[in-house]
């Protein structure tokens, strides 16, 4: 056994010698950022070692790492076995979700019935003329019926009954009783809403009286540690039961580490958390709890359910009240999950007029078309490209990121938080590609130019980034001096292939769906960006590569983190909770892959071009 | 840290230096008999050490051990204090409850309709066409209406449906889907009937499709180690939720140990018993399910419930199919119990005509009488004197065990498995009172002879048995030459008085049920003996002392082990189970110490005579 251990945080492992770096990350509960699971493909997984005692590098740390880089120790953390002590120092990583999630105090919308109510009840104490079993007595004084027997509350009852001079408050979830307290806790009730992303899980503290959100908190999916995407997932838990239980822990883990931290700064006890409402995409949603997602993956991608779930808190080891619910709102298919549901939820899909497209851009592109009393739903492999994960120098909007570019005599850009650069983000990218098109740095089938006579045309400093790397050309967009590593940042031929394909597969998607109901791009109503990124996207950006449909500006709107808000809405209300129950239910999802126009019309929408002809 | 090793199994235990001998069999899950919990005050817990290294007997030793004893080695375990290494010999005590507990093999009177039913279906393959979720498709294919989804089953259902090419077996407990099997397997599905007494657990192996009784076996109720009687166990729950967890979890341990041996000798896997029906008294109910039963142990005796419960196996760690339920048929009050309701079930109380007593003589004796279309219950503390305890030479109905004494020109006895006899049981106990009454070896207020005039009645061979101890008599049944252990088998008159109350108490509850039903012992038409003791007594002896009312021998009738008959009868019909609800639902349970009447008619039956005046 060796050790190691992780700086900054400081966090030790003791592993078998042979054990990777990225395994022992794993094993120590840190995160390094890893696209690939470790396959080596992606070369995300930078840490950096003591460079004295360096080995020389991989081939694969060749092939991602600079020479620069290399000699400052940097390695990838998928490439080097450990064979004795070791020190490993992470990159500084400071997410900077919390500012990009927003805060929205009030759910306003919301009228605030909750499942989930208390009872302060008074009851007359026992006697040998009156011997009622203690709950029963407890039920009489309750006075609601159908309530049932609940073993985990009957366990410890007749202590807080006698303790507490037989007045208790009864905290009830429909006809489960979920606790009973001592005294009156009338003003103390609270529930989660969560947002499992694949990237990113969010959680929200709502107050279930008052209908306010007292907190919120993000931290990385801590299954990226098997993968970025929901297929390198899906592998890890089909590799077998081991694998999928530990994507499962791994996800509730990051959860409860949020929920101590919320529960810390804001006084709230987790046994006062007495609900959770869930949502994520399927797979997201599958893992969460504990079941196999393995034929989400090949065609014909079969989920095991799409129905609403209900658990005990305590079944999945979620740190809230351990008979708590933990409710997983519905899927759509395979890939629309109950994320999407919370979004249509949240846009109000079943009370908006006219014909509505909403796109939530995130790992997946998922497209909802609305209209016509239809809902109809795609989801499109628009690849994490948006996320930063195909791209040479792409990364999570975090510290650091370029989220915006504007080119006229030179290059200007907007970085996260200022400072360096360290990369790009996902609204970076469509920035820097919209601009790169406007500018002429790339044509309409997306070459970047390298004819003399399209060089000609570019102001002489943008001239200057481009150059010829490999086969292709290259674009610079940061050089070395003004970087935070010191190295120059590209856009590569390759990258904007990524994008092209992505946005191509989004467009399609909804012109498939805008077919199937009967109407053209023309006759859109709204255009509803869902996600963190949409509210981050430049929306003239985003029409002028093509990657939504030709309408005008102020008919494109970001509705946020409207799955998380429709998460919300499921916890503080019932009648909610059933809408999105019945949103599920009819949404008609079209399976693209199973399209034979398809392909035809993803051929089509490759083309940047406002009008993505 | 110091080991201890028990003899004759080997059994091996680290312990820390300090530790009592019963606490090290405790932990080392060794049976070491102890009525009072290692208070020192019942003088059962004897095991013998190697005499050589021995320091001298505590005073509690010196008060319940011969000198011979203490000379060859024995000592209490609860006295002792292990500061080395120790081996410890445990007093052999080859259980005969294999015999006793009888063996039913087919439920004759009971219809064959579990809840448990399995089915075959074959599922159509998913396709891009067809992309149902596995769930959906396998519920499409059931075709039965309102079955809840399962996480569990959930978890593991794609796999399963593929490895086997979409035919499989479903396995239904009411609308719970508890399994999803490959293949066929309809051939195989099995249930447990279980009864857990204060002092023995009890475990039926039935085959759900034949309705027959594969199997059963017997344990002694591991929770023994912390006391004999209910109160003793109440006790130790009342410590802390430690306690209440150690007890529930040594009863578990027990009934798996069981499961696991009757699973190996019949070629059934523990994942292939469906369901476990389960009755006890309230006390053993509650610490089964882990409720606290602290407030049954003081007066007003209050229960946490009373109804049927079910739960999950997997949470009380029972090792039967994970999702498989567990239900304990309903208790009626604080000490008449779901076994009681088994009796009342298996005796088909509903149907019975007439006036009908049912006595069910065990650590406690519980009541019921059945006429008038009514059913009344009570409990009396019989207390453990008819299980040995608080009997000098007590012992449960185990090898060596005196069962049968007969009186005339000297005493005969039977032993149980033949051999020297090492103790007496309740069946022993009772004949022996029963022929030293009728000899007039002691009169009917219980006072054993010591006048003149009355030893010169008896046969000289008898007189010569009677002689002082303390301050009072003693019988001396077997001669320390003819005895097991080479010591003399008393009967002293505290153990006459032990007895003298027990009956004294079961009569004198039975007076105040006839009173309240309005009828007299002489409308008595049948006594029902419940319970293996009921098989043992001999008719004649329990009448002779008035344990039973006056009524014509031919009218006792022994039922045998009718509590684990009703539970068998609940677990092979949903018919049965609903009728033992209701018959428990029916009982109006009557509270003796709540009676005027009870100290009146109490001491009115402490007196030996046929007509218990």
């Amino acid at each position: 056994m060796i050790r190691v251990k992780f700086l900054p945080s400081n966090k030790m492992v003791e592993v078998p010698a042979g054990t990777t770096i990225l395994q022992a990350a794993i094993a120590a509960g840190v995160q390094v950022e890893s696209t690939c699971g470790g396959k080596g493909t992606c070369g995300k997984c930078l840490v950096q070692l003591s460079p004295e005692k360096l080995s020389p590098p991989s081939p694969v740390e060749k092939k991602f790492l600079s020479q620069a880089q290399l000699s400052a120790g940097w390695v990838l953390a998928c490439q080097r076995m450990l064979q004795e002590d070791t020190v490993v120092n992470l990159r500084e990583q400071k997410d900077a979700y919390d500012r990009k999630i927003g805060f929205n105090p009030v759910v306003e919308q919301t009228s605030v019935t909750p499942s989930v109510r208390k009872y302060l009840v008074s009851l007359p104490k026992p006697s040998t003329e009156e011997q009622t079993p203690d709950w029963e007595r407890l039920l009489s004084a309750l006075d609601r019926p159908g309530i049932r027997f609940s073993r985990p509350v009957a366990a410890y009852l007749p202590r807080v009954l006698r303790r507490s001079n037989f007045q208790v408050t009864a905290v009830l979830d429909g006809d489960t009783l979920l606790a009973v307290e001592p005294g009156d806790t009338l003003g103390r009730c609270y529930g989660l809403a969560v947002d499992i992303g694949t990237t990113t899980v969010v959680v929200y503290l709502l107050d279930l009286n008052k209908g306010t959100v007292v907190a919120s908190g993000a931290v990385t999916n801590p299954q990226n540690a098997f993968g970025a995407d929901v297929i390198a997932r899906i592998t890890h838990a089909a590799s077998g039961p081991e694998g999928l239980h530990q994507l499962q822990e791994k996800v509730v883990g990051g959860l409860n580490d949020v929920i101590a931290r919320l529960c810390h700064e804001h006084d709230v006890r987790p046994e006062e958390i007495y609900q959770a409402v869930v949502v994520g995409n399927t797979t997201m949603s599958h893992l969460f709890l504990g079941i196999d997602p393995t034929y989400l993956a090949p065609a014909p991608f079969i989920p095991v359910f799409r129905q609403a779930v209900e658990v005990e808190a305590r079944e999945l080891g979620l740190n809230i009240l351990a008979t708590g619910k933990v409710i997983v709102l519905p899927n759509v298919a395979g890939y629309v999950g109950s994320d999407t549901v919370g979004v249509m939820l949240a846009a109000g899909v079943d009370r908006l007029r006219g014909i509505n497209l909403i796109i939530d851009i995130g790992t997946n592109g998922e497209i909802v078309l609305v209209g016509r009393g239809r809902i109809l739903t795609c989801s499109t492999a628009a690849g994490p490209a948006f996320e930063g994960a195909e791209i040479k120098y792409g990364m999570r909007a975090a510290e650091g990121a370029i989220e915006g570019v504007r080119i006229s005599a030179d290059v200007e850009l907007d970085v996260i938080a200022g400072g360096k650069p360290r990369g790009i983000c996902g609204s970076g990218l469509i920035d820097a590609i919209a601009e790169m098109y406007k500018a002429g740095v790339l044509d309409s089938s997306g070459r970047l130019a390298s004819a003399d006579a399209q060089l000609q045309k570019l102001p002489p400093l943008v001239r200057k980034r481009l150059r010829k790397e490999g086969r292709g050309m290259e674009f610079v967009l940061v050089w070395g001096t003004d970087s935070a590593t010191g190295e120059d940042i590209v856009l590569t031929q390759k990258d904007v292939r990524e994008l092209q394909l992505a946005k191509g597969a989004i467009m399609a998607g909804a012109r498939i769906l805008l077919r199937e109901m009967g109407v053209g791009p023309e006759d859109i109503d709204q255009v509803l960006l869902a996600g963190a990124f949409g509210n981050f996207i430049k929306k003239e950006s985003a029409l002028g590569i093509g990657l939504l449909p030709p309408v005008p500006l102020q008919r494109i709107v970001a509705i946020g983190n409207a799955a998380g808000d429709g998460a919300k809405m499921a916890l503080l209300s019932t009648v909610e909770r059933e809408r999105a129950v019945n949103l599920a239910r009819r949404a008609e999802h079209i399976e693209l892959s199973n399209t034979k126009e398809f392909q035809q019309e993803f051929v089509k929408s490759l083309s940047f071009s406002r009008t993505g002809k």
